[in-house]
């Protein structure tokens, strides 16, 4: 949507209109595929909760209205452009490891059985269990589609035909997929779309938006979708070189960027649930794990499987942009063909790999060393 | 509860609410621990989803009434008794396996996302995320308090004092039972306390009451409430034991048995499955698991997946009842305290290993061999 910050004007509330954030159906397939107008509802009370976790990286919500599906919130304003256009262009932004980790370390600690009581978490997973039919569309377009014929797939053809029907014939890979268990794993409350085009950039602003697609899931497909975004831009660069600028150092800063979400993610996340170690969370009682061996253990071991599910996430998330209905303007940007398909394979199989052997890599510089 | 089938007399109220089916505090403990009233609400509400699923093996309600929290239902008429009961007195029910192995794979595979839409499956989740003083109660003396100091364990004394201790200080066994995430996984209808206490018998008559427990959480906290208390009627049978009657054949009766029902609910769950491999489940859709080879590996992971779960459980629910608040009658009725503490000793020391290895069992045939 199209933010604004003052009182809006009837031509604001269309520009917000147009802009899709109320339309009843999928923008991009167009009215044969309905899709509730709640989602709006979903996306203002995502909103309020994450700019109160992570204020600095997240729009505050001046108001909402739900008969109209209108959320007004801060203006993000020039010269902030969304981070998928940013890294098509080549712009590093150096901060975004360190904001990204940080909204991320917050809004998943803040809304999980380690941070609150089980009655808490328990009712706020009830709230958002009303936005199933957002769920539904990912479970669709993300984890069932890429893996069968479907009319709204489609690749760089011919040049892919044969990869995407790998895809489907691939046992192994198909029961990876399965085994993520997106559905039933109400572990925090999470953005549920944060790619590229999801989060606003500058040179020290990191701003993220759109959560309209928020519930309570696993955290590991937050994790997954930025960094799975990363990785696909990674691999659109060899599409951008040119002869003025061969991308090299721009896929250094990239893949630096990756590395340092995760591993700064990892010390935010742990550092709060050290703070709060004595708090109201209940998945860990301190009276329980109050041990210094013990709880390094505790904490090794729930890093290291969220770190699993990242990585798996960030796979599937790669998969769907490259086979499935939506694609990525990293990839749709590269005009030659040939060009856009050899990236796009090599993202493929990078994903594919990456999908059945997530339990392998311990740390995110194995996984990188993996796509190079 | 005590049922009836006829309009209630007055009588019959006073009589319910004396059996504490509505008493607004846990009754083990009494008035200093309160407890929702609301939970026969969702004890109804289970009930006539359960009878619905499994109509054989679950007491059909006639009548509730939220303001009085009473639940009129089919009199489950003598000669049933409570198979707990049953089990101390040496009692082989030789139709048990089959019927507890029915009411679990059918009340747990048509609740579970193999059988619902996510749309069915989410808004099920969230109206029974409304019983959570009941789950929070659960993750308290289930899964907190036997691992840590609490005024409200008791055990054996002195005899197992050190033994307490040991599962307080065994950071191995903590890790393990944190895995168990019994609060974040919303697989399917549970019946949420599914011990022998909550199964009436006669001879060809199986019946399962008392779900006021129940949520949407893990399959394998059903089986292992089960199977579990199963094993704690199997340790408790040398402390029963005497010169009329060694109890020898009987213990070969309890671990038939538990055999019996891991591999009936096994074989039972996926036949409805595989009947249902087409069906409105979104979890496996058959469009992408459509393949013989493939389609027996996934229930083959699935399946070894929930086996390790209920042995995780099962281990959970035995400890907790040695060292936690709530004890059994199997070990309770042994007057000797030398020998309850024996037989309590073998099933504490069983579970806790059960717990720890779970994984490394592939056959319920391999756990029975360990813990005889
Ligand atoms: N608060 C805001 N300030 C400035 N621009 C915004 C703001 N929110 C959204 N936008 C712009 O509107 C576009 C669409 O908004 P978004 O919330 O992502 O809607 P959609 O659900 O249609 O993807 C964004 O890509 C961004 O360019
Ligand atoms: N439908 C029924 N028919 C006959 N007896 C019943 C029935 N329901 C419960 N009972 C008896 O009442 C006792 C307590 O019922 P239960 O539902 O287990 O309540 P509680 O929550 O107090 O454990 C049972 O152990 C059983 O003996
Ligand atoms: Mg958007
Ligand atoms: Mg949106
Ligand atoms: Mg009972
Ligand atoms: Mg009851
Ligand atoms: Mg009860």
């Amino acid at each position: 949507m199209l933010g604004f910050h003052k009182i809006p004007t009837v031509f604001e509330y269309e520009d917000f209109v147009s802009c899709g954030q109320s339309v009843p159906y999928v923008r991009l397939i167009g009215e044969s595929w309905p899709m509730t107008k709640e989602r709006s509802y979903f996306e203002a009370t995502a909103l309020k909760h994450q700019h109160s976790l992570s204020p600095k990286h997240v729009p505050e919500v001046y108001h909402f209205d739900r008969t109209m599906s209108l959320i007004g919130m801060r203006y993000i304003e020039p010269p902030h452009i969304i981070l998928r256009r940013g890294l098509i262009a080549g712009i590093e932004y150096p901060l975004l490891a360190e904001h990204m980790a940080e909204f991320m370390a917050n809004t998943l600690f803040y809304t999980s059985l380690l941070y609150l009581t089980t009655t808490q978490h328990k009712n706020a997973v009830a709230e958002f269990c009303a936005n199933v039919e957002i769920c539904r569309l990912t479970e669709q377009v993300v984890f069932s589609d890429p893996y069968k014929i479907s009319e709204f797939n489609r690749w760089t053809s011919p040049y892919l035909d044969t990869d995407t029907e790998a895809v489907r014939n691939d046992n192994n890979l198909k029961l990876e997929v399965a085994e993520l268990k997106f559905c039933e794993k109400t572990q925090a409350l999470i953005h549920g779309d944060l790619h590229t085009s999801s989060v606003m950039v500058t040179q020290d602003s990191t701003q993220v938006i759109d959560p309209e697609f928020a519930f309570y899931g696993p955290m590991g497909f937050d994790i997954g979708a930025f960094l799975g975004n990363l990785f696909l831009a990674y691999f659109a660069q060899d599409g951008h070189a040119d002869q003025g600028n061969d991308r090299k150092s721009y896929k250094v800063w990239i893949t630096d960027t990756i590395s340092g979400t995760w591993n700064l993610f990892h010390k935010k996340f742990t550092s709060l649930w050290d703070k709060h170690k004595e708090g109201p969370g209940e998945a860990f009682l301190y009276a329980i794990y109050n041990n210094v061996e013990l709880w390094e253990l505790v904490k090794q071991k729930y890093m290291t499987e969220l770190f699993h599910d990242s990585l798996g996430f960030a796979a599937a998330k790669m998969i769907r942009r490259i086979v499935g209905v939506a694609h990525v303007e990293d990839f749709e940007s590269i005009t030659d063909l040939v060009k856009r398909a050899d990236c796009e394979r090599r993202a493929l199989d990078f994903a594919k790999m990456l999908m059945k052997k997530r339990r392998n890599f311990n740390t995110i510089t194995d996984v990188i060393s993996a796509a190079q």
